[in-house]
C-alpha cells in the first residue's frame, strides 16, 4: 500500500504527516495538520486537515514562496488522544456520541497503510469544534470497537441496551458511530428492539477515514448532532442513519433505520433508501421529506427494550444453480430463511417441493426481492402463486436485510406460523411502505 | 385476481375483452382491441391496445356519444396466432428473433388473472407493425418458452447454440425476447460463452405483459430491432440488454451483457448499469456514451461457441449470523463460491479460518460486494487483508451475479488456483471497468 510515512521536501523545509503546518499558495495560505500521503489519491496533491476538522487538498505545483511551520512535529494528527471519557453519567438534557468504531474513528496506519479502529468518543467529538459554538452539550462514551463486518447478534443487543440507559437517564439524542458495512443491519435491528423512543437514535459513519483527504466523517458527525439536536423542536423520534449525500461536502440526510441500504462500496453518499429527511449545518438548512408517513408513534411514553431474538436465521440470495438438495440441507439448519428471490418474488419452480415440506416442517419461508427495490407480489406469476399456496410469506417492500433482521425478531417473539406471518406482514417500525399508486 | 371475462357495457353496446372497438370521446377517436381489465389498473380506465402496438387508457366518464364497433368478437387480443414459423432458414443478413418466453411473450390469464407465457416469436413480430415500413428484414424462432426464474445451465447452452447457429447463417442481429428475473445471468453467461461476436445480440423483456395497458413489450422489441439494425454502421458487437428507461415511453436503454442489473421488481425502466446507449426510434434518436470502452475486439472474425461450464458453483451473500459450520458445509458441496461480502468486500473475521482451509482443499473463493455497486478493495481493511492472504480473489467492480456465471464459466475451463484467478481478474467481456479515478 505504499510508503506512509513520507517526508514531503519543500523549499528547505522537511516535514513529516502528522506536523501542523502553514502553506502558502499564490492565492491563500492554509494551516493545519499535514496528512499522510494516501496511494490511492493522486501524487499531485498535499492534504491538510484544517482546524475546522476539514480536509483540502492543494495542488503541489500550486504551492508558491512556501513556508511551512512545524509546530508539533511527529505528534499525530488529531488533538484528544489520552483524555478522559467525559461527564457521561450526568446524561439529562444531553446529546450522547456511544461509539462503536468503524471508519468514522479510524485513521490510517502509517505502517501497513491500511486504516484501523483508532479513535476513542471524545476523540471524535474533538474533531467537531464547530459544535462546541451552537451551546449543545455533549458528552461521548466508549461501548464498542470493531468494523461492523464483524458485528454479531451479541453487539445488537449490547448497543441496544447502551441506547436504553441513555434514555432511561434522559438523554436528549443519541448519535452511534458504527462502522459503514453493516450499519443497516444494525440500524434496522434497533428499530425493533426499542420501543416507544421518544428521542432520535442516529446511526453515522464514514466511507473515508478521518485522516484522509475528502473524509466524510466530520460532516457526518457535525449533522447528526445538528439533526438530534433539532428533533425535539420537529417530533423527530425513532432510529435513523444518517450519511453524507451528493458530492460536494454540504449536505446529509437521513433515513429511517428501516428503510436505507449500503449501495456503494467506497463513495460517500453510498447509503440510499427513502429520505427522511436532507441537512447542511453549514448551510443551515434542514428540508424534510413530503412523503407522507405511516403514524406508528406511541402514547406510551417509556421506553421499552426488547432484546429477544432468534439468531438461527439465514437471508438466502437464490442463484440459478441453486439444487433441492442444498436448500434442503439449510432448511434444516435454520428456523427462518429470507429468500431474496428473483423479481417479483422467484425461485425455480424445481425448489417448490423443498420450501413447501419446510413448511409443512415447521420452518418459516419469507419472500424478498434481489432487485432490492420495488414490491413482492407472487400473485402474478405462476411461480409465485405456487410458493403462495406452499406457506411462502411476500414481504411487501421490505430490503432483504431488514425482512432478515425482523424474521430473526419475530422469530424470538412467536412460534405458530400465523403469529410470525402477522408480525411480518405488520408494518412495527416503518420497514413497510404503503402500497403504492400503479405508474 | 379478479374478473377478466368482464363485459364492458357502454350505451346500448357490449363488448367483450378481445374485440375490436372505435371508442370516440370528446376529442379524440381510438381504433383498437379492448383490453381486459386488470384489477391492479384504475376501475376508471378502458384500456384499448392500437394498431402501432401501443396501449392506450381512455377515462371512462370521458367517453362521450360512444360507438363501439364489434368486428372480431371473442377472437383474442392479438392477431397471428396459429402463423407457421416464417422463413428462418434463410437467416442471411436478417434480423433474427430467438423467443425464449417470459412477460415478453405473456398475456393475462383469464382465468386466473395471472400471467402466462403465451406468444409465439412470429406473434410477437405481429405486435411491431411499424418494423415492417422500415425495410429490415426479420424472422421469428421460438427456441424455449419459459419464465427466466425456472431457467438452468442446460437452457443457457441452448440459447448460446441457438445464437452460433443464427451467426453461422449469416444473420445480421439477433433480438431474444426473455424473462426478466434472470435476464441479466443469461446475458452475462453468453457474453463469456461466445466469443468473437461480430454482430449485436439483443436480450429484451418486458415489465408488464403485452396486453396490460403500459406494457412496454412492444417499445422494447421496437427499439431492439433499430438498435440491431443501426449495429452494423456504428460496429456495435457482442451481446446486450435492452430495456425501458424512464418513465414516458420514448427511449429505451441499452448495457453491455456484463454491465447491467434488475434494480426494481416491477417498475418498467428496472435495469440499471453502464449505459451503452440510449435510442428512440420513433424519435430517430440514437445517443452514445460518451464514456470510453476497453478495446476488446478481435481480428479474427469466426464466431467462436464455447459452452463447457461448472454448475457447482455458488453465489453466497453474507449476513451477520452466517456461521463457520455453515460455511463449511457450503464449502465442500461446491468447487467455487462467489461472496457477495459486505462494503469493501468484506465477510466476518470469524469465517477466515474456514475460508482459508476452503481454499487450501482446492475451492475457488471469489468477493464481491452486496452494495451492488462499485468496487472491491480488500486493502483498506484487515479484514480485507486477511482474506487476501487466505487466497480469496477480489471481483474488481463485477456484479455479484456476473461474477458467479463468470466463475461458472471459468471453473470450466481451468483446475489450478493462478488459471482461474487471472481469468476472474481478465477483462473477458466487459464485465470490468477500469479502474475510475478517485473522486
Amino acid at each position: 500500500m505504499g510508503n506512509f510515512c513520507l517526508i514531503y521536501k519543500m523549499n528547505t523545509n522537511e516535514v513529516n504527516a502528522g506536523d501542523f503546518v502553514k502553506i502558502t499558495t499564490s492565492d491563500k495560505i492554509f494551516e493545519g495538520h499535514l496528512m499522510p500521503e494516501y496511494e490511492l489519491e493522486s501524487k499531485e496533491f498535499l492534504f491538510v486537515k484544517l482546524k475546522s476538522g476539514y480536509n483540502v487538498g492543494i495542488r503541489k505545483d500550486r504551492i508558491l514562496n512556501t513556508e511551512i511551520i512545524k509546530i508539533n512535529a511527529e505528534k499525530g494528527i488529531l488533538e484528544g488522544e489520552g483524555k478522559e471519557e467525559s461527564d457521561f453519567e450526568n446524561a439529562a438534557g444531553k446529546i450522547l456520541i456511544l461509539a462503536t468504531g468503524g471508519t468514522i474513528a479510524s485513521k490510517i496506519d502509517y505502517i501497513t497503510g491500511g486504516v484501523k479502529p483508532a479513535f476513542s468518543a471524545n476523540e471524535l467529538l474533538s474533531t467537531v469544534p464547530e459544535i462546541s459554538k451552537t451551546g449543545v452539550e455533549i458528552s461521548g462514551k466508549q461501548i464498542l470497537n470493531k468494523f461492523s463486518e464483524n458485528l454479531t447478534p451479541d453487539d445488537w443487543i449490547k448497543i441496544a441496551c447502551e441506547v436504553y440507559n441513555s434514555v432511561k437517564k434522559g438523554a436528549k439524542g443519541i448519535i452511534i458511530p458504527h462502522g459503514t458495512d453493516t450499519m443497516h443491519y444494525s440500524s434496522a435491528m434497533l428499530s425493533f428492539m426499542l420501543k416507544n423512543l421518544n428521542i432520535p437514535v442516529v446511526f453515522t459513519g464514514a466511507q473515508r477515514s478521518s485522516d484522509r483527504g475528502s473524509s466524510d466523517a466530520t460532516l457526518n458527525l457535525i449533522n447528526s448532532i445538528y439533526f438530534a439536536s433539532q428533533a425535539e423542536k420537529f417530533n423527530d423520534k425513532g432510529v435513523f442513519v444518517l450519511m453524507h449525500e451528493g458530492i460536494d461536502d454540504k449536505f446529509c440526510v437521513v433515513f429511517r433505520g428501516t428503510r436505507v441500504r449500503k449501495m456503494h462500496t467506497s463513495m460517500r453518499d453510498a447509503f440510499k433508501g427513502d429520505k427522511f429527511a436532507r441537512l447542511s449545518f453549514f448551510e443551515k438548512k434542514f428540508e424534510r421529506s413530503v412523503k407522507k408517513e405511516a403514524n406508528l408513534t406511541s402514547n406510551n411514553p417509556q421506553v421499552i427494550l426488547d432484546t429477544k431474538i432468534e439468531k438461527n436465521v439465514m437471508l438466502l440470495k437464490y442463484f440459478p444453480t441453486l439444487t433441492p438438495e442444498i436448500f434442503e440441507i439449510l432448511c434444516e439448519k435454520y428456523k427462518g430463511i429470507v429468500i431474496e428471490g428473483t423479481g417479483l418474488g422467484h425461485v425455480n419452480e424445481l425448489l417448490i417441493g423443498s420450501i413447501k415440506r419446510a413448511i409443512d416442517n415447521g420452518k418459516f419461508i419469507a419472500m424478498t426481492s434481489q432487485t432490492i427495490f420495488g414490491r413482492i407480489n407472487m400473485n402474478v406469476y405462476a411461480t409465485g402463486r405456487r410458493q403462495l399456496k406452499a406457506g411462502v410469506v411476500p414481504c411487501e417492500d421490505m430490503f432483504p436485510e431488514v425482512a432478515y433482521i425482523k424474521l430473526m425478531f419475530a422469530l424470538g417473539h412467536y412460534n405458530k406460523y400465523e403469529d410470525i406471518k402477522n408480525f411480518m406482514l405488520t408494518n412495527i417500525a416503518y420497514e413497510i411502505n404503503e402500497r403504492s399508486e400503479i405508474k
